[in-house]
C-alpha cells in the first residue's frame, strides 16, 4: 500500500495562456478591454487596510444585496462565489448527484466535463447541430440534470427563450443550470423564467461585461430553495470565500449601471464592425452574441493563423478538438487592438 | 421524481459570530489584533485598478515564490488557496479517497467532519487524553489518512515533533496532514520533517499571525509530488482562485519579517500575562501555544460567563459540545482589550 493509491487523479483544465508582454494584443481570454467602473478605483484608494486583519462577512451581504437590488430579486435568491467557476463547481457538487448522466453540449465550456470527472458525476454530451445551435429534443432523454451556456462558449451562439423554455418544460424534475457568462453582450437572459421554474438556476459573472476578472466574482440567481442548498454546501466547504477587497469593489462595479451600459455598447459596436471586416477577409462564423467571435477561414487552417498571430504577439484562443479545430475564438478588444489584428490578417492572408 | 432528490444535503459549518458593534471587544475568531504589515497599506494605495479587468495569474507565482523563499523550499513545494479552509478542503478531496476511515481527534477543528461529510469520506475520531493531548498510539490503527492541527484547536495544546514523528513512522503509506494555523505563536513547525516524509503535508494561513484574515490566503507545503496532485485538483475546480488584491498584498505580508516577528512577540507577551491573571481569577487551561486560551472556571459554568460577556459586547467562543462544554476559547487581543475582559471578569466573578 502507498499513499498515492488513493489520490484523486484528474485531467486538469488548462486555462488560456496568460502572456504578459509589453505591446501584446491579448484577445484570448474574453476579458473586457476597458477598466472597471471609475468608482472601483476610488474605493480602492480609500480601502481601510487595517480591517484586513478581520474575516470578511461570511454571508457576503453587501454584495448579495447589491445584486438582488440590481436584478430585482430577493437577497435569498442570490449566491456569490469566487468567479463563476467557483459558483458552477459548487452547483455540480450540490445538484448533480443522480446515477443518471447529466447532459451538456458536445461543444461547450471546457470545464463541464472536468467538474464531472472531478466529482465523479456521470455525463453525456449532446451534439450541437451543424450550425452549432442546440438541439432541444436531445435534452428530453432521461438525465440527472442539464447545464449549458447561453450564449454558448466558445461558439457565441445564442439560444432563444423559446428553446430554453422547451428544455425546461421537458425537465421539471431535474436541476437545469443556464450559464450566462456572456449574456450582457446582446443576449436575452432567462432570469424572468425563474418565476415559473423552481429548478432553474442562472449563473453570471463579473469577469466579462463588468471588467472584474481580476477580482474573481461570480453569482447564481434561482429559487430561495436552490440558493439555500448551494449555501449549505458552500458553508461546508469554506465559510469565507469572498475576500474584503472583492466584496467592497464588487458592490461598486454593480452599482454603476451607466458605465456598465456604455462599456457593453462600445464592445458590441466594435464586434459588429469586426464581423463585417472579418467577412470581407474570407472568414465565416456563427452570429456572435458574446464578447468574442468564433471564426473559421475559407482557405487557411485556423491553427496556422493562430501561430502566425502568436508570433506577432497577438493572442487568440485555439483548440485542437473535434468539430472546432478549424476555428479561432477572438475576444473583442478595443478598436485599436482589433485594428492591429485586422491589419495583420489582411497582410498575412494576402500572402497565402 | 423531483430535482430535490439528488441534492447533496449537508449539515453546514457554523462560523463564529461576526458582530459589528462600535466599542465591542471581539475575541471570538482568533484574528490578529494588530493591522497587517505597513507595506500592505502602501501597496493597496498604489494598486493598479485598471488591471482588475484581467484574470489573475492562475499559478499565483508571485505569492508561491515569496512563500518558497521565506520557508526555504522549492516553489514546486508550495500550494496556495483561499484561506487554509480552501487548502484543507482541496486536501480532503485530493488525498482522502480510501475506503478506510481517516483519523482525527475527537476535540479538534470543527470543519474536519464537515468536509468528510461533504465529500462522503469515512472518518473515525480518536479521543484526546484527559489533558487534551494527542494519544499517538491511537493513530496506529488501519486508516485512510490522518489530519490534526498543531497546536490543536480549540484547545491550544502543542504536540512535540517526537509525537508527530511517531505518528508519521507508523503511517508511511497514507497522507498525513498537519494543520499549523496557529504554529507561529510559539510552536515548533514540522516543516523540517518534510525532507524525511514524502506523505506529509503542512498547512498554514495568513489569517492569524499575518493579520490578513480579510484577504483569504492559506498555503500548503509538501513534497513536489503531493503539491502536484493538489494543483491538478485545484485546476479542475477553479483556475483562478486567488484574486489580484490577495496576490499583491499577500506577497507584502510575507516579506516583512521584522513586523511579523514583532507582532507575534507582542501577542505572546500579552498571552503570557493574561494566563497569569486568568489563573488568579480561578480559571484553569491547558498550556496555550496559540493566539487563544481555552479556559474553564473552577466554579462558574462557561456558558454563563459566555452570556455575561456577550451582554457587555465582549465576544469569545463557546461550544456546547461533549468534553468542552465548560470551556471558553478566548482570542488574545490587544493589551487594552484583554484589560477590559479581565476587569469585567474580576467584577463578575466576585458577585458569583
Amino acid at each position: 500500500m502507498d499513499w498515492r493509491e488513493n489520490v484523486r487523479r484528474v485531467e486538469p483544465y488548462v486555462p488560456g495562456e496568460q502572456p504578459n508582454k509589453k505591446n501584446m494584443v491579448k484577445l484570448n481570454t474574453n476579458e473586457c478591454p476597458y477598466p472597471p467602473a471609475p468608482g472601483v478605483e476610488k474605493l480602492a484608494r480609500e480601502f481601510d487596510c487595517d480591517n484586513l486583519r478581520l474575516y470578511p462577512d461570511p454571508s457576503s451581504k453587501v454584495l448579495v444585496d447589491a445584486l438582488a437590488q440590481y436584478y430585482h430579486v430577493s437577497p435569498e435568491q442570490v449566491f456569490v462565489g469566487v468567479g463563476s467557476d467557483d459558483v458552477l463547481a459548487m452547483c455540480f457538487l450540490t445538484f448533480f448527484n443522480s446515477d443518471k448522466p447529466i447532459l451538456f453540449p458536445d461543444v461547450t465550456y471546457s470545464f463541464y466535463d472536468v467538474w464531472a470527472q472531478l466529482y465523479r458525476i456521470p455525463f453525456k454530451t449532446c451534439s450541437l447541430a451543424e450550425d452549432f445551435s442546440l438541439v432541444a429534443e436531445d435534452y428530453m432523454q432521461p438525465n440527472g440534470g442539464i447545464i449549458f451556456p447561453n450564449p454558448n462558449a466558445p461558439t457565441g451562439v445564442m439560444e432563444s427563450l423559446d428553446t430554453i423554455r422547451q428544455i425546461l418544460d421537458a425537465n421539471r424534475n431535474v436541476p437545469v443550470i443556464v450559464d450566462e457568462a456572456y449574456i450582457d453582450f446582446g443576449g436575452v437572459s432567462c432570469l424572468p423564467l425563474l418565476e415559473e421554474y423552481d429548478n432553474l438556476l442562472v449563473v453570471q459573472t463579473f469577469s466579462k461585461s463588468r471588467a472584474m476578472a481580476g477580482c474573481r466574482i461570480g453569482f447564481a440567481i434561482g429559487s430561495k430553495e436552490m440558493i439555500g442548498y448551494l449555501n449549505d454546501v458552500k458553508f461546508s466547504f469554506n465559510s469565507y470565500t469572498m475576500n474584503r477587497p472583492s466584496l467592497i469593489l464588487g458592490v461598486e462595479a454593480i452599482r454603476d449601471k451607466e458605465y456598465f451600459e456604455k462599456t457593453v455598447a462600445k464592445i458590441i459596436a466594435t464586434r459588429e464592425r469586426v464581423k463585417k471586416e472579418l467577412t470581407d477577409l474570407g472568414f465565416h462564423f456563427p452570429d456572435a452574441k458574446a464578447n468574442f467571435i468564433f471564426a473559421s477561414h475559407e482557405r487557411v487552417p485556423a491553427q496556422e493563423i493562430f501561430q502566425a498571430l502568436k508570433e506577432r504577439d497577438i493572442y487568440v484562443r485555439y483548440w485542437n478538438k473535434p468539430r472546432i479545430h478549424n476555428y479561432l475564438r477572438i475576444t473583442i478588444g478595443t478598436d485599436e487592438e482589433m485594428d492591429q489584428l485586422l491589419a495583420f490578417l489582411k497582410e498575412y492572408l494576402r500572402g497565402r
